[in-house]
C-alpha cells in the first residue's frame, strides 16, 4: 500500500471513539476544510464501511452516507505502518473508564508520534491529562469540554440534537514550553471550527472542567444510582434538594479551594438544575451506561474531584457516599464481565469472610 | 353468630400481618398454651383457609395444615362485632411504612379496646410507638425486636430458617403508670414463650432498638440501593469500608448521644459485618421489597435516627445521603402506584420547572 493521501495543507487527524461526540467532531473537522480525518471505528465499522454515517444534525442538517477521509478498525501503528503520515492531532472521544483497562494512554500509544502529535481529550472530569502526560511527556495535550447532545442509534446513525459547543484549552504539560501547549490548543480550535459549531478557546483549563462537573457529578451520578430521569428528579423536588444541589454546592466549594479563581456562582447552580428540557425526560449518560450494562466513567468525574478536595482539606460528604455507591455499581458490572469472581463459600483470604469462632 | 370461644384462662390475641414474622408469632403464642390467636390474613386468606399454613421451622420442625384458633380477612371491629371478646394483645407484624397511608394506628384502631388492649409492635426502627400512643393514649405499647429469618413463599407456606429470638420491652407511655406498661410487656413475654423460641425481657427498650439499627440502617439500605446481596458486599470490601461500616459507626455515635447508656461496641460492629452466612448470599428485606416493587420501610429505620441525631447535634453524613436516595426509591414506587403524577410538560406550579427567560 502506498502512503495514504493527506493534503499537505491539512492537519492529519485521528479520531478515536466514534459515538456521538467523536463522529460529530470528525464531521466538524472535515467540514472546516482544515483537517483530514481518519476515524477508528469499532462496533460500527461494518455499518459505516457499507453505507457511511447517516447524520441528523441540529447544526449541519441531514447528511446521508457520510464518511471521513479514512476509516479503519484498529488504532494505527505509526511505527510499523510506514505508509502513514504522523498525526498532528489525536482526538480522543471515548468514555474515560479510568479504573478498567486498557487505559486511554495504552489505546492510543501506537498512533502517537513523540514531540509531534497533539492529543485532544474530548472527555469529562479532572486529571484526565495526568496519565497521558506521563506516557507521552513530549506531546502537547489539549482539553476539549464538549457540550453536545449526540447519540448513535442504531450503529452508524447519529442523532445530534443540542448545538455543538466545544471549549478548548491547553492542559499544562510541565515538560514542554507553555507556548507549545497553547499553540497546539489554538491550532486545534482552528482545525475544529466550521460553520454551525461553536469552538471557544479558554486559556485557563480549570474553569470549563469544574463547571461541567457541576452537572456531571450531580445529575449524572444520582440518575445512575436511582435509575431516574432528570425531569422526575425535579418533580420529586427532594431529590434535587437533598442530593443534586448539595453535590453542586460541594463542587462549588471545592473549586474555590482547589482551583483558586474559579468561581461557580449560586445562580449558575440554580440554572443548571433547570438546564434540561423538562419535556425530554432526559436520562444522563451514566444512567444509560448502567442500563446497558456498560462500565461507568466515575473516577475522573467523582473520584478525582473528591481526592483533590480532601487533599485540600475540603470535605464532600454527599459526593463521598455517591462515590462509594458508584464503585459498588462498577463492581457489579465487573462481576458481570468476569473481571471479579465471587467465591461460593467463604475463604480465609477474604477480608470479610466467616468469623473464626 | 354466638360469642367466639376464648378459653377464659388464655390471652385473647390478635395478630395483624401474617408474613413470616407474624405467622411464627401466632404459632409460638398458640404453642405456649397461654394464648388464643386470631390472625388477620390478607393475600393469603384463601390459601390458609383452604389448607392451613405449611411451616418448615428451624425451631418447631415441620408442621402441615396449621391454623391459629381463628382466621379472618378483616380487622375486627370490637365495637360493632359485639360477639367478640376484647383483645388482650394486638401483635402488629406488618411492615411499618410510615410515609404511606394507612398508618398502623388507623389499621388497628377498630380492634383496640381503650385501657385494656396492649399493643405489641414487632417492627423495626425508632419512634414507632409515638403515633400509636398518640392514637391510643390509655393503652400499653410493647416493643418486640425480632431476630428471626422467616419468609412466606408461596402464600401459606412459611420457611423459618433462623432461630426465633424476640426481645420484649415496654415502650414508655407517659399517660399510664410505668408499672402498667412493664407488666403488659412481661405478660406478653409469657404469652409468647414456648419451647424452641427465645423470648427475652429487657426493661430498657432503647438498646435492642438501636442495636438492630446497626444492621438495618446499613446492610439493609445499601443492599436496597445497590441491588446487591450481603456476601457480594463483603467480597467487594469497599462497599463495607465506604458504606456499611461508616453507617454503623454513625449509628454507634448517635446512640451514645441520643440514648445515653446505650453502648454499641466496635466489636459488635465487626461481628455484625460478618453476621450473615456467607454461603446464603442474603438479600435483606428492603432489597426484596424494592425488587418486588413494594414500598420500603425507611422512615423509622433511617429517617427517625437521622432526625434524632441531628436534633442532638450529631451529624450522620453517610446516612443523610442514603436517606435521600431511599426517599427517591420510594417516590418511584409511589409513581408506579399512582400516588404521584408526573406531568408531561413543565408547569408554573413546579418548584423546578422551566426557567423563565
Amino acid at each position: 500500500m502506498g502512503a495514504l493521501p493527506v493534503e499537505p495543507s491539512k492537519y492529519n487527524v485521528l479520531v478515536v471513539g466514534s459515538g456521538g461526540v467523536g463522529t460529530m467532531a470528525a464531521y466538524a473537522m472535515e467540514k472546516s476544510g482544515k483537517s483530514s480525518v481518519t476515524a477508528v471505528l469499532r462496533s460500527n465499522f461494518r455499518a459505516v464501511n457499507d453505507g457511511g454515517f447517516n447524520i441528523s444534525s441540529r447544526d449541519h442538517g441531514t447528511i446521508s452516507g457520510w464518511k471521513p477521509t479514512h476509516i479503519r478498525e484498529t488504532i494505527p501503528n505509526v511505527a510499523r505502518e510506514t505508509h502513514l503520515q504522523p498525526y498532528d492531532f489525536i482526538v480522543v472521544a471515548t468514555k474515560n473508564v479510568a479504573d478498567i483497562p486498557p487505559s486511554v494512554a495504552d489505546i492510543i500509544a501506537p498512533a502517537v508520534t513523540p514531540k509531534r502529535t497533539a492529543i485532544a481529550l474530548l472527555q469529562n472530569g479532572l486529571n484526565i491529562e495526568k496519565p497521558i502526560i506521563a506516557s507521552f511527556p513530549s506531546n502537547p495535550v489539549i482539553s476539549g469540554v464538549p457540550y453536545i447532545g449526540a447519540i448513535e442509534k442504531p450503529l452508524g446513525t447519529i442523532k445530534h440534537v443540542n448545538h455543538d459547543r466545544l471549549i478548548v484549552s491547553p492542559f499544562i504539560n510541565p515538560n514542554i514550553p507553555a507556548s507549545r501547549s497553547e499553540n497546539a490548543a489554538k491550532s486545534f480550535r482552528e482545525a475544529y471550527s466550521c460553520r454551525g459549531v461553536t469552538c471557544e478557546y479558554e486559556p485557563d483549563v480549570r474553569k470549563a472542567r469544574w463547571r461541567k462537573l457541576l452537572y456531571n457529578a450531580s445529575y449524572n451520578t444520582v440518575a445512575a444510582i436511582l435509575g431516574m430521569d432528570t425531569s422526575r428528579m425535579r418533580v420529586s423536588e427532594h431529590v434535587i434538594d437533598s442530593l443534586v444541589r448539595p453535590v453542586m454546592k460541594e463542587i462549588q466549594q471545592a473549586a474555590k479551594v482547589v482551583a483558586p479563581g474559579v468561581e461557580l456562582s449560586d445562580q449558575l447552580i440554580e440554572d443548571l438544575i433547570r438546564i434540561d428540557t423538562f419535556e425530554g425526560f432526559f436520562r444522563p449518560s451514566m444512567l444509560q451506561d448502567v442500563e446497558k450494562g456498560k462500565f461507568i466513567e466515575f473516577e475522573n468525574i467523582i473520584g478525582e474531584p473528591l481526592r483533590e478536595a480532601e487533599k485540600h482539606g475540603v470535605s464532600m460528604p454527599t459526593l463521598r457516599v455517591i462515590y462509594g455507591l458508584l464503585k459498588g455499581i462498577q463492581w457489579k458490572t465487573m462481576e458481570a464481565n468476569g473481571l471479579v469472581k465471587v467465591p461460593s463459600v467463604s475463604t480465609p483470604a477474604m477480608k470479610y469472610g466467616k468469623r473464626e469462632r
